[in-house]
């Protein structure tokens, strides 16, 4: 005999296993080179890794139990609003309004005051004013496009991807702290190198 | 021109990302029904959002920070030393050595402060004795437990688990808070009623 409560926590974490099979537009390479697109629900596994590594390198205080909690809600307005490619024009511009939908409708499925919160920390990361989103919005885009580099930048490369459209995507993240700058700065170096982006 | 600190990092990150080739013995179900298994990667991302979900369900406070931090961390040992069945009972006897060693190579790559400090979590999850610990291995089972139910069950029914094998990998998770036993409780009634587990 479970309670409305709890059974409502299952089903919302039944509906969030879909988030395993929205694919991203970076690959993963196993142990033998076999590469396959990464999804969603790993990325934001990794994004949360980058941000326990790096918290300490930060120049700004952060309370990372809301940053990691705002990581692991992020993304679960894909599950209805698909992943947009970060180079997509047509897709950007009906992104923002595609996941208020689904954020209204996949949070709205929780009791209120559980979905009230993950809306918030949802809305939050969206916003990107409070210290905590703008280090998990770094890190987020900074798995992103590391996971790029990492893997041969197939959708870069397909999409011709220029430099300058990439520093339009990162320099957000750049801006965040310093030790982002430099590692930022370093994978675009190395993305440069092994032509994934163009000049 | 990255420091070596950061460099290490990102030499991690590209370590971690084998996390994501690890299978785990639950599957997951895409949206037309193919299933296919789980990897250790995304499970750590499930396992954070449960945590964020049951938090304010606990009668003991967490730190939730701790508490997602060393769930993002607790399963890279895996990348050296493998998933483990909860039910292989040869896999078993050799994992807490398998672990140790794989937890001492792989931290070892860090600076030695960082390295420090995400062992730190691995032992604290492995040791389960402060409260941020008992909740981390509370939401790890559960998600495990629950993923089995959601997808069929397909490795319990192929090992033959029973009922009391089963109690004996959860009692622990169940008796973490009342919340606990009675989702776990729940789970334990589906998976009887759909045959996944033997009497």
């Amino acid at each position: 005999m479970t309670t409305p409560r709890l059974a409502s926590v299952l089903e919302f974490l039944t509906l969030a296993d879909q988030l395993k099979h929205v694919l991203r537009r970076g690959r993963t390479l196993d142990a033998d080179g076999i590469a396959r697109w990464e999804n969603s629900a790993e990325h934001c596994w990794h994004v949360a890794l980058a941000a326990v590594l790096l918290r300490d390198e930060l120049a700004f205080p952060v309370d990372l139990g809301r940053v990691l909690a705002m990581i692991a809600a992020h993304d679960l307005v894909e599950i209805e609003a698909g992943d947009t490619f970060a180079y997509d024009a047509a897709g950007a511009a009906t992104q923002a309004e595609r996941e208020q939908r689904a954020a209204d409708r996949i949070f709205g499925t929780l009791p209120p005051d559980l979905g009230a919160q993950m809306h918030a920390l949802w809305a939050e990361f969206e916003a990107g004013v409070t210290p905590e989103s703008r280090f998990a919005m770094g890190c987020d885009r900074l798995q992103g496009f590391f996971q790029g580099v990492i893997s041969g930048g197939k959708a870069w490369i397909e999409a011709g991807v220029t430099t300058a459209q990439s520093a339009r995507r990162m320099d957000p993240a750049a801006a965040v702290d310093p030790a982002f700058a430099t590692l930022i700065a370093a994978l675009r170096e190395r993305a440069l190198a092994e032509g994934l982006l163009r000049p």
